[in-house]
């Protein structure tokens, strides 16, 4: 009674389903834009030794980590697709030993067979909003040039947990000065993908020396009379795996997320 | 900069501060309508070892069990008041052993002396929003007749988390039918203190054989045209204690919360 009435239709579904199997197969791109209207995700995954002090992490920062699933100690599949595989259905994985990313890798079936206790968090992502604000006539840059959205590691401190501490990385829409008040109102409603911006123009407050050299995904284009707009970003629990130098992870690749069976509108009621 | 900047007057923060000191030196009463417009909290305190469990059980249960602030082993401090001693502030505890309520003491530092390694969870009240509630012109029941809110353990269960599982408590409020409506609006907004209800009318399809007898909290006074709306509550947690037979655990009392320097209008940004 408590729980979501996942809403989906059978063609969205299928369509979710279809677009995992194709990342099973190989496809490796960044998923922005891919089965528009469905909630992608992103992951780390890490010994359970270490599941504490993340949870904690992502509880004292909610709007960088909201977390949607919780996978217990060894398993892979996911309560948000019936399908889902963990290992497998995101196009490229990041593996990271002592903090430092020692491999990207497609598919990740042999770390769970080394590393058996893994636990794993889906953390919800901006992705999720973005139909919304196309529905409003808002344009998403990187989706309309289909590429990957320009991420920013930033000089905000997180609140640390435990052993783990870092700093927020942000994830940037350049927007049309007349449009970003709507923005703003379309994103607030929905925390569980970050909700409303956390900074809006002045890169240089967040510790952004030039706009152009994003800390991962592509560099943006930003046209007359757009101002860049910051959102938190799920890949904060990354800067927090290289500043906390935890012995090892996997998280995925920043903008290759998973696609689930979680309609978008889920997160607007 | 994501943190949020608590807005309590100069007044509010003295008026918190002395009903902790009361309550410190012994006031032992339900703090419903305590020191109108100041957040209130539930606690439940744990073994390091059932933590995980819990902070999981917190994530996939967030209505019942709104985690405002978590205290780490050993540690009874709370960001959520400067003079806050978790051990003294509130004015009743409950002492479960093996899931059966031992005692209940007013004063809880020998507990704390005794077992070094809890972790305190501390969880919205719905508590938070009844100034909201009044401000509205909707009567309060329990506020206005000065007793206890009436409790329910339902027959909902909650999504279980690896050793800990129970069912869902409910805090009822009897409103007037031309009233309920407003009631919603007011409370889905503030998901922190339990948010919207989770049930209107029919108490047995919670399983409450009798309105009358709650299984925490006073007996109701229902009148004419009223309908019970239920809460998710912050007993919740020790309905999992009791269902899960912990080892050990200390929380409050039901209704006798915490005092916090928080004011309720926080969670309503």
């Amino acid at each position: 009674m408590l729980n979501h009435t996942y809403s989906a239709t059978a063609e969205q579904l299928d369509a979710a389903r279809q677009a995992r199997l194709q990342i099973r197969q190989g496809y490796d791109r960044p998923t922005a834009g891919m089965v528009a209207g469905m909630t992608q995700v992103n992951m780390l995954s890490l010994p359970q030794e270490w599941a504490w002090d993340f949870l904690l992490y992502a509880q004292r920062n909610p709007q960088s980590c909201p977390i949607l699933d919780v996978i217990e100690h060894g398993e892979f599949k996911s309560k948000l697709g019936q399908d889902i595989d963990v290992r497998t259905d995101f196009p490229r994985y990041r593996v990271w030993e002592h903090g430092k990313c020692t491999a990207e890798i497609t598919d990740a079936t042999s770390i769970w067979e080394q590393h058996t206790d893994l636990v794993t968090f889906l953390i919800g992502c901006s992705f999720s909003f973005e139909t919304a604000l196309m529905d409003a006539g808002i344009e998403v840059r990187h989706i309309h040039d289909q590429c990957n959205v320009p991420m920013y590691l930033t000089n905000i401190p997180c609140q640390s947990a435990g052993r783990i501490s870092g700093n927020l990385v942000v994830s940037m829409r350049p927007i049309h000065a007349s449009k970003i008040s709507e923005a703003v109102q379309i994103t607030v409603k929905v925390p569980q993908v970050h909700g409303a911006p956390v900074h809006i123009g002045a890169p240089h407050v967040l510790g952004i020396q030039d706009i152009q050299q994003p800390d991962f995904g592509d560099a943006p284009r930003i046209l007359a009379d757009e101002i860049p707009v910051f959102w938190a970003c799920g890949v904060t629990p990354q800067a927090a795996v290289m500043n906390s130098k935890i012995p090892f992870a996997i998280s995925h690749a920043p903008g290759h997320m998973l696609i689930t069976d979680i309609p978008d509108r889920e997160w607007m009621k």
